[in-house]
């Protein structure tokens, strides 16, 4: 077998038909017969012949892949994401290149390395764990939904949430709907977005007369519907009295839902819950679920708008876009 | 700008420093002052050097891109198999491509065209809408979960769940429960996955002295919450009358469960009722699912490893493996 790359030449020869026919074939063009399709197929399976965006790619010296890094795809939120930016790359001529990273550091280096080794034109971090590696500094990226930990010099962008203005409504919409002992469920500190959620609506709470202390901030160790169920069942059971409840994410608001009903306790009756999010199970619920409705589809479409006008002019920038979110008021309030 | 291909020696010299210098920089191996590396990335990026597996791909003639086409990803079974599988590969040294569709033939003949492009060392197919494209005819090729649509003689491999086995432990678990009116719900004929789940329910059904028919075989357009909430709803409203419920999905028996919760008929008290997947919404419920429970982890290793051996080998074959299932007993049976 011949070591430099197989030209369509070779294939044609070695297949005892014309160059025109090979491309025909590769082609999908038609008038071949059966025979003739199977005799060049093998000949191009056996000289394993290079037809293929990657000869593209050094002729021009232009990828058109753009690396997606994301930390879950079993996660609604951001499979949303995902599922968004490749279409709105791919209406654009670019592929995307989803490597999911399973929330682990070693993995997520891993991916990092295959990126690389892509030679992708650029880059969209979703919620990434680490700071961006140098190897891939030379390249337009844009973060979404987690506050990127930037540690070089280098022009990164980011697109989130209105999470402040978010947790902010959701505060004033507790208090509108009579709430007087408020209460917070969120993970424990680790990303930009629950942070800021805590935060504002804290913030706003204090302002409206009801500031938060150890007592009312109920803090799960990770986002799971059972550490929610849990945390809220204990805090009951431990005497805490409470009529208005935001949870960070709709999940640990559908866990201490559960908890309150078993207990007894009625939603919106005795507590009133608020989420954050708007996952599918927010509303396919017997009592749907009021929240703070978050636009994957936008979080996409205004990253590969940032990233590819980057791409275009070769020039990388801090941009910082904010999309609006929206408070959606269903049952639990 | 060179129109040939940029070569480490091109960088080198633009740059002032040494071979070694550049391909350390590139490497990220350290022992160079950050402004060196600054100078070096500042001539790669203007050169667009192309130091990739692309590179390599057309040195050895092979790629280790393996193409997976997935319909949803915000489907959480879907989007559990393609992390499993991305997973597998990686550990074999292999990347993922991940090609989303949507359940759109037109997108899922882009992705096709997409990875052709990319020269993909083989492919998994994950539900497709499509009979497989005569483009990716030579390379190797497993289908898991829906049954595909095989119009030529090439080798295509299949791994699917045990879909007549859930059903059968479904209808024998309603009767177990003391059930002697069961129904079935289910979407309109589409795919083999739901097909094969009713008609050995139905088969089982009829072994075990509870024959279906039209009346009790509900039937929706497509999976979704709300449809099968709307067809439970009517079915009682004109009198229907049935004590278990099959549902061929999970959604469709929480949107069922939730019909019945909202007309006060009880579950499991009056009807019980058991799904099939065991997502996580079965079980994060104030009365958890009963249901048949997948393994899409077991699905992608599988698929992997098969997929992997036809890689190595050279040899394509058609192999069919069934992964098991098992019943998940909760509260609404």
């Amino acid at each position: 077998m011949t070591k430099r790359p197989t030209s369509i030449k070779d294939i044609a020869r070695e297949a005892g038909v014309s160059i025109a026919t090979v491309s025909r074939v590769i082609n999908g063009k038609g008038r071949y017969s059966s025979e003739t399709e199977e005799r060049v197929r093998k000949v191009i399976r056996e000289l394993n012949y290079v037809q293929n965006s990657m000869a593209k790619t050094l002729k021009t010296n232009r990828s058109n892949l753009i690396g997606i890094v994301v930390p879950n795809i079993t996660n609604e939120f951001f499979s949303q994401i995902v599922q968004h930016t490749q279409l709105a790359l791919l209406k654009h001529g670019f592929a995307a290149f989803i490597c999911n990273t399973n929330e682990d550091r070693e993995l997520e280096h891993i991916q990092f390395n295959v990126l690389q080794s892509m030679n992708v034109a650029g880059l969209i971090y979703i919620s990434g764990l680490l700071s961006l590696p140098e190897s891939l500094m030379s390249i337009p990226t844009v973060c979404i939904d987690r506050k990127p930990i930037v540690d070089t010099m280098r022009n990164v962008s980011f697109v989130e949430s209105d999470n402040l203005q978010g947790a902010r409504l959701a505060m004033e919409h507790l208090v509108d709907r009579g709430c007087k002992r408020v209460a917070c469920l969120s993970p424990e500190d680790q990303f930009s977005t629950h942070n800021i959620r805590f935060d504002a609506f804290s913030k706003r709470a204090a302002e409206l007369g009801q500031p938060m202390d150890e007592r009312n901030h109920l803090i799960v160790s990770r986002v799971s519907y059972q550490d929610a169920f849990d945390i809220m069942t204990d805090f009951f059971e431990k005497g805490g009295k409470i009529d208005g409840l935001f949870a960070t994410t709709d999940w640990l608001a559908i866990g201490a839902i559960d908890a309150m009903k078993a207990k007894g306790i009625r939603v919106p009756g005795s507590v009133r819950v608020i989420g954050f999010g708007d996952i599918s199970s927010a509303s396919f619920r017997d009592v749907p679920l009021s929240t703070v409705r978050q636009y994957p589809e936008k979080l996409a479409d205004a990253s590969v708008e940032i990233l590819l006008e980057q791409i275009k002019t070769g020039h990388t920038k801090e941009e910082h876009t904010v999309i609006p979110v929206e408070l959606i008021q269903r049952q639990t309030t």
